[in-house]
């Protein structure tokens, strides 16, 4: 039988990658072996292809050729990692995927990128193939950021990174991840995240109970 | 008034890049000052992602990811070369583009990547936008494989690299140029390089004047 694959999205300090740890421990404990995999970066080539995303000008790159290049990465962990493991039966966590393309580059950056080209450049890279299920983790981007900010304590000064244009984009971001939500209510759940750790935590693994049977 | 842009395309050994420079060298003592660019690796970003595809494993990029990256380079060289300078009146001449794309993932590996996926990228990244004139300089690949050995005869562990797949490959190409050419006659005109240089030049010239109305 074809594994499962399940993904999170959400902003700054939506507790993402707590929250993938805390479900495969789950999933663990009920037998089912998962595999855990991000983007960008999660192949050698895509770790490349991340380190030219993330350094340099920060104009570098359009704002096309940078999706085709988070496409390309996404390629990669598509066939190198996520389909195989599928294929295998594994079931397949990661941390981001397309949503965060879309919400990031149409929502975030005010529709830089239309949706046709974006939806052109997904059915490239992965045909008809969807998640099964797509945790979306959402809380108020002030609440976010301060837990980002929290965590980023001993580094003081990127706080100063924050100021106003990007709290604006934060919560066009928030509302694009809304959107898609909305939009695929059978593939999405949003799940608040402005919650205590467990509690969270026991809301996702309900939904994975309720929507792919374990 | 926009420039012209001008694409160079054929196989290996067709002379291609003397050609550009004969023709650069034409265009300026007519008063033109060409510019002169090259697909991939056109900009510093360009350059980094040319490294990519170029080095390494052969097999670390499956043809969907090695196109999103070939068209991330052609948008690059368009933004920030090919455009502005059109923009600014002056004419373009590119060694490679679009064309070469197709004839190598289309034609040459047999089909590995769909023509719907090749044009779907291309409009991702260009548009409606199209060369003015493509020159696709069309040589047996016995021919031009001979001249390649000519020149890399220094080198002479070179030559075992091309063998008898190797060969099929390039008729491939030779074939999708030929097709491509066929196709959009009016965009492509399909020149002997089976020739010297002089007449070579002379043929393109006569095409340029004719076409381009210089």
């Amino acid at each position: 039988m074809r594994g499962r694959f399940i993904t999170f999205e959400g902003g700054e300090g939506c507790g993402k990658s707590t929250q993938v740890k805390l479900l495969a421990a789950y999933l663990k404990e009920k037998g089912i072996e998962p595999l855990l995999t991000k983007e960008p970066g999660s192949t050698p080539e895509g770790q490349v292809l991340r380190q030219l995303l993330v350094t340099g000008d920060k104009d570098k790159f359009d704002a096309i050729s940078e999706c085709l290049l988070y496409y390309a990465d996404r390629r990669c962990n598509l066939t190198k990692v996520v389909w195989p493991a599928l294929e295998q039966g594994k079931w397949v966590i990661s941390d981001r995927y397309a949503d965060s393309t879309e919400a990031y580059q149409y929502y975030g950056y005010d529709k830089r990128v239309s949706h046709d080209i974006l939806s052109g450049l997904y059915r490239i890279v992965a045909g008809d193939f969807k998640p099964d299920l797509t945790i979306i983790l959402d809380i108020e981007p002030e609440v976010g950021m301060r837990r980002s900010f929290a965590k980023a304590e001993t580094m003081a000064v990127k706080e100063l990174r924050f100021e106003s244009r990007q709290l604006e984009f934060h919560h066009n971001l928030r509302r694009g991840f809304l959107e898609i939500a909305a939009r695929e209510p059978e593939r999405c759940a949003v799940v608040n995240a402005d919650a205590d750790i467990e509690t969270v935590h026991h809301k996702i693994v309900e939904i994975v109970q309720q929507r792919l049977e374990i």
